[in-house]
């Protein structure tokens, strides 16, 4: 196998990196937790040498938030509806240590007047469709979640939900995580019957209408009347924030034919937790396979002329 | 004037007391930013000594936070419907350094199969009614907002929203409050109109329905695409917070007589924002008088003949 292409997901607290041959198979990998918000003085060259810069100097393409404002370099919005080549067209190319870094452009939408933005999930995308996907609604659950919808192979309208970042506040600094039990960074939560039932039970109160965080301080009234365990707050919190959510997105994105179909394109226990509520509201729910991003990547570098 | 009773509204960031003669004249007063949360220790009777242990020996009737679990003495939370005479029948008396504390139990309400519980407020409603208030329905704003309705002078309803917290929380702590300009604590911020008409779209963006966290991403968005200078990012997502509760407190909230009318029971700014979002909304807002707190502590002081 021939080294012809780095493909980089570079996020707000992630960076994952794949050495590919021609046909997109992978040579090497890296993980690391060295998001752009963990670069000290937005050294990103020096945090880039550091992790991959042992490779060999084939093209590199890059996305995510790591072509944002606050990342190495900014690569604009691009307005929908957008696919692979427009992608590809809107690189950014930088010359660095010898190399040369193409970014990915982010999306630009909007809804009800108001606009939204995406930076690394419109590659995730491209990866779908690059890997034969087809046209749908999407989920990509995260800090900052997207809900995608694509039409004729191209991304024609996305909204972003902070759902992700406000469970984290509520649970580390909001009276609701007064009550639940310190945890321990990094140190996976036991899975009990119990917290599987807190969490249906926030579904139920999610999915009701209106005064989201008037409904969210039952986290707190439930466990002060004795009616939800101290270490079940959490997972009744995160139901009732992701209920709220999908039953939301779904009676708000543009009509699909029913039965509706959702695909999330995310991994673990937050895509497992996406499925249910979608299932409870009502969706048939199928969890798309791993490796988007790498795919996109390689897409949109085969668009640009990156790798033949 | 004979000083006769010690009412006290100690609430979990601030402390206001009054001493009054027996028709509820005030004859000396005092406010401090000394809330529960700021009581070093749980030390509670020192600080009551430190704070007012110079006034008479008269009795002392305390409200607020002060009676939860994490105060001083706990008074169980009552259900509804509630007047002054049943807070009285349930005040808990607690003897300290020669003097006897009482305090007023909570509310506990509910809706929708979710408990709700208040502190405080029912002491403040007391009081509108103490001075000769009607029937209705009434917005406390705060950290955590009350909404009550009041049917034949008793609490019957009442529904919390924790918006002053989330606001607090997403402006210091998340994405929205990034492109904010960093502000100096107890600096007050300079009236624009600018902020004004920030204020009035996110009320507008606030009164859309579904997906609260959607619409709430759009505090940075608008302000990403140049359409919300940094300075106007907070007035934007307090109006779509506000909004959102206003919106959807009006629609959920057992149905009054057209046209709506609502009592805002607070102070300065705070209550003037609800008072512009409820008339976005359609609902007519009177501003309750001040000194509500102090009246209900009076009332139930004297329903218990603590006072004659």
């Amino acid at each position: 196998m021939t080294a012809r292409l780095i493909g980089i997901d570079w996020g707000t607290s992630s960076f994952r990196a794949w050495l590919m041959d021609g046909t997109g198979a992978v040579i090497d990998s890296l993980a690391a937790p060295c998001g752009i918000l963990s670069v000290e003085g937005g050294d990103f060259e020096g945090a880039f040498a550091r992790l991959v810069g042992h490779w060999p100097a084939v093209p590199v393409i890059a996305s995510g938030m790591i072509a944002s404002r606050n990342g190495w370099v900014e690569a604009p919005y691009l307005p929908l509806p957008l696919d692979a080549a427009a992608l590809a067209a809107g690189l950014v190319a930088h010359r660095a240590g010898g190399r040369v870094i193409h970014f990915v452009p982010g999306a630009l939408g909007g809804s009800g007047g108001l606009p939204d933005v995406m930076r690394g999930e419109e590659t995730e995308i491209a990866g779908h469709l690059a890997a034969g996907g087809a046209d749908g609604l999407f989920v990509l659950p995260g800090t900052h979640s997207k809900w995608a919808q694509i039409e004729g192979a191209r991304l024609t309208a996305f909204r972003t939900a902070m759902t992700g970042e406000a469970y984290a506040l509520l649970m580390a600094h909001s009276i609701l995580g007064r009550l639940a039990p310190a945890r321990t960074p990094g140190e996976p939560e036991e899975a009990t019957a119990g917290r599987a039932a807190a969490f249906a039970r926030g579904l139920a109160a999610g999915r009701a209408e209106g005064a989201l965080l008037a409904r969210a301080f039952s986290a707190r009234t439930l466990a002060l009347t004795g009616r939800l365990a101290a270490d079940e707050i959490g997972d009744y919190l995160s139901g009732l924030l992701i209920g709220d959510e999908v039953a939301a997105m779904l009676a708000g994105m543009p009509a699909f034919a029913a039965p509706l179909a959702v695909t999330v394109i995310g991994r673990g226990d937050l895509a497992a937790r996406y499925a249910a509520a979608l299932g409870e509201c009502g969706a048939s729910a199928r969890i798309a396979p791993p490796g988007m991003a790498r795919e996109g990547l390689r897409a949109i570098g085969k668009q640009a002329g990156l790798i033949p």
